[in-house]
């Protein structure tokens, strides 16, 4: 059955690498609260990527074409990171790195939410770096949902009622930005 | 014979693994134009570094713990880095994150140049960082030395008189901080 024109993919990344990062479980709550009309994927491979290095544009390594694969084929990518030392992951910045060449981004729409309020300088880095990108940076998506600890795991977050209600303004506000993206820009 | 006390090591790092890289040529300028009081070293084996992650602090593979050695054994360290998409190239940010729980760089002399008078982004990402990992950022040292093409290797740069009086500037802006430093925090 085809799907239907109304239904969107969207891959989720997180920041972070560690098993039990918030930021996962956040995206993994937010997954969990999405309408049928959003399906969600998580891609973590990314941190198998070897650091970018403008001479192996052209010959690239399976692991970057999987990557860029799995962007493209998204309608939208909702990210999740956390601040280190007042950056991007870094590690999370050269999967980037390695999109800005072949421009998975341009036009894709992209939302970034973090699960601190402290994590200010890597959202506007990480902002920053998306529209350099000519991603479309999905504003009305791209909220910090400050967890009260980062200790929760996705059942502790889902039980936590403000922060459900950020996570739905977060679909809400991504869902929304869809149906308005033209038909064309759909795989 | 053991070193003299006033001889410092500098580390050179540079932010981008591209074979012809302006920064890399930048800092091989730098090099040969210091002092016999500066002996430097070049490290370009971050770029083999795993993606950070903390589950794996206190595990860490060889290169991560050869890269820490080399950084903790220079008296100084001096980066020159290119900016990729409006930010600090995700590699290099990534051998960065390696460093924030081990310390290396707490009070540690270091100084970040660039090639490109456009990699403000990314110079004040960097400088930022710096600051938060506790790094005695040498600002006197830590200049745009503005090639005007990104074409020249070092020959082409030794060549070129500004160029060459930006460099002397960062070095002797650190080479005077290091006279500075209380004996103490030299190896």
């Amino acid at each position: 059955m085809d799907r239907a024109p109304s239904v969107f993919s969207v891959l989720t990344l997180s920041g972070s690498l560690r098993q039990a990062s918030s930021n996962r479980a956040l995206l993994q709550a937010a997954a969990s609260l999405a309408p049928p009309q959003m399906q969600f994927r998580h891609y973590a491979q990314w941190g198998a990527l070897p650091a970018f290095n403008p001479d192996d544009e052209g010959r690239e390594v399976a692991s970057v074409l999987h990557f860029r694969a799995a962007v493209k084929a998204a309608d939208a990518v909702l990210i999740a990171s956390p601040e280190y030392a007042h950056g991007v992951p870094g590690a999370f910045k050269n999967a980037l790195d390695w999109l800005v060449g072949s421009g998975e981004f341009i036009n894709k729409p992209v939302a970034a939410i973090n699960a601190s309020s402290r994590a200010v300088h890597a959202q506007t880095s990480l902002l920053d770096t998306l529209a350099m990108m000519n991603a479309d940076v999905v504003a009305a998506a791209s909220l910090t949902v400050a967890l009260p600890t980062n200790q929760l795991d996705t059942a502790a977050i889902l039980a936590h009622t403000t922060v459900v209600a950020s996570l739905q303004q977060v679909l809400a506000g991504l869902y929304g930005h869809l149906l308005k993206v033209p038909q064309a820009a759909h795989n």
